[in-house]
């Protein structure tokens, strides 16, 4: 039921992606009458799938606008709420979703729990970067503040993914700083800096600056989730500022009408790509199960992605590798301080999570 | 000296801004057979110029990675340390340079002080936005972290210098934060907007996200320096991928080699364009004189850019319009809070200022 342009966009997009993924079925949570509007108005190339996209009626919705606070206080009949319930009974194998990001962050963690005890999930989204590679970028807002600390689990699980997800050897994991040297930034960068450092499970390239998110040089960049949500929307705008000067250079400078006609099929490619986070979905990284959150202004093609992005998580079981990795580096954290309240949570405190489930 | 591109930029920057404001002298700072040597070079188009271009001898240059507390440290006789010695003894009514920012950040504020005192100048770049305006961006890296105070002083200088420099009226004033909504953000952000909202002086219009540094809706955006810092170099780096990514859709699918040469010109343009940042100057806003920061990467366009920012901050008199108007602030905040410590510096903490100068 979310995202900026209504159900359709969640409908077709799911649509979409089941044409891509023959071996995937898909629930649909939302007021019975409103799914089945939009399934009935299925463009004709997507009714092959329809027997696949299973409505599951939820009488409520919760508003792009309510608090988290008061979406987990909220009844438990929600769109949401009704997804999450599946995912958590194993009905489901992963939950996708365009709404409101805090209500499914606070309802996710409330249905799924954590991870290695994880206090948190981080939200991570992959930011492409030059030369064609990309980027994971994590926390994009989750976490307004974060210490050395929970730097240093962004640091494990954006890693952990890069190296199940996408398959790299060593993912090059850096930290975003205002400069590249030992002495920059806040207190909190510079522990984390310091702790990495010393950890061999990890490649640490060190610090980066702004530009590191999209010059390649890095395949996880860690930081609060302050700096990120703003890094993320300046670069949305950015973008959108881009795109229209670009469109204004070429109407106000070529005399020829023909030649801006032939470049409106190329434009239109840059104005996708110049917008591409919007055709990533986000993870919900460090919950116990498989949750994605669609960009709220993506297209039916961009809730296709996000779909397809949960998809490869559940193929590579993401949160089991996890709590797996993570788990044990508690465990040793644990021993190495002698002590269970060691900074690090240790693994006895994620008993909510069923890697069988 | 400073700069990537080394002396020449600057030099014949600073020949290009001579012939836009024929009322303008310039003193050069450097070793005298360097200054020479570019001088020699000058295009010819640059030629008459010449006799306002006055080369002044330090034998010294601050390495562009000096650390600001070893650029105190060092002798007086550098490019930097005496070119600032001209500002502060009123010889020149401005500096400008590509060189280091800590150190000529932490050389200014010795050679020149503060206005109001105020602890920290910010760094304030005008951003482009949406719809052809701009946008004064600020902290951009001196004030890593910063106080609901510190940010209420950014917004007052923000203000001050959209009214005087850019003749706006009433220069819409936003904090750069996760959400608009006032439980959003770190506590600092928070209680600098709490704070903002009962100053009548400035037109606060609350809080903006990442987005509204581009997209015309702000025309000061304040942030602490971290922040700031990041979002402006991933801004440049957004750019720089994007530049490339429109040449290789062009490049990839434009059949006719033609179409491709005719867009060339424009591309041009518009590459200019997506990094605008590095065609501007950053005003090292609070000092008690001006100071401008050239873009590390500027070319000799680019330093004529910061060479006028500088010519219309002297214009305008900035350092004593933000002395008046935050020295006032100081003042009422004394009285309200009855005590001298009241969280406000007062103006006698400023005694090295003098707008006579």
């Amino acid at each position: 039921m979310g995202g900026d342009l209504g159900p359709r966009a969640t409908v077709w997009g799911t649509a979409e992606a089941l044409l891509v993924h023959p071996e995937l079925e898909a629930c649909l949570y939302g007021p019975l009458d409103m799914l089945e509007a939009e399934l009935a108005r299925l463009p004709r190339r997507l009714h092959g799938v329809g027997s696949r996209l299973l409505p599951s009626h939820a009488p409520r919705i919760i508003p792009q606008d309510m608090k988290p606070s008061s979406a987990l206080r909220a009844a438990r009949d929600s769109s949401l709420a009704l997804m999450l319930e599946d995912v958590a009974s194993g009905r489901a194998a992963a939950g996708v979703s365009a709404g409101n990001t805090g209500a499914l962050m606070a309802l996710s963690r409330r249905a799924l729990g954590t991870v290695a005890g994880i206090p948190r999930p981080a939200i991570s989204t992959a930011i492409p970067t030059q030369g064609g590679g990309r980027c994971y970028m994590l926390d994009m807002g989750a976490n307004i503040e974060a210490s050395a600390q929970r730097l240093v689990e962004f640091a494990l699980m954006g890693s952990v993914m890069a190296r199940q997800v996408d398959g790299l050897a060593r993912p090059r994991v850096a930290l975003l700083n205002v400069g590249v040297e030992a002495t920059k930034g806040t207190a909190s960068v510079r522990q984390a800096d310091a702790r990495l450092r010393d950890m061999p499970e990890i490649n640490y390239i060190g610090f980066v600056e702004g530009d590191g998110v999209f010059n390649g040089s890095a395949d996880v960049v860690v930081c609060d989730g302050f700096v990120g949500n703003i890094v993320l929307k300046a670069s949305e705008g950015l973008a959108r500022m881009l795109v229209e000067r670009v469109q204004a250079t070429f109407d106000a400078h070529w005399g020829s009408r023909l030649v801006s006609w032939l470049a409106r099929p190329a434009l239109h490619r840059v104005k996708r790509r110049l917008d591409p986070v919007r055709y990533n979905g986000a993870s919900l990284l460090g919950l116990a199960g498989i949750v994605i959150k669609s960009h709220g202004r993506a297209d039916a093609q961009g809730f296709a992605c996000a779909v397809s992005r949960a998809v490869q998580e559940v193929r590579m079981n993401l949160p089991e590798h996890l709590e797996r990795e993570l788990g044990q580096r508690s465990a040793i954290a644990s021993i190495a301080c002698g002590r269970r309240d060691s900074g690090f949570p240790t693994r006895s405190q994620s008993q909510d999570f069923n890697p069988e489930r």
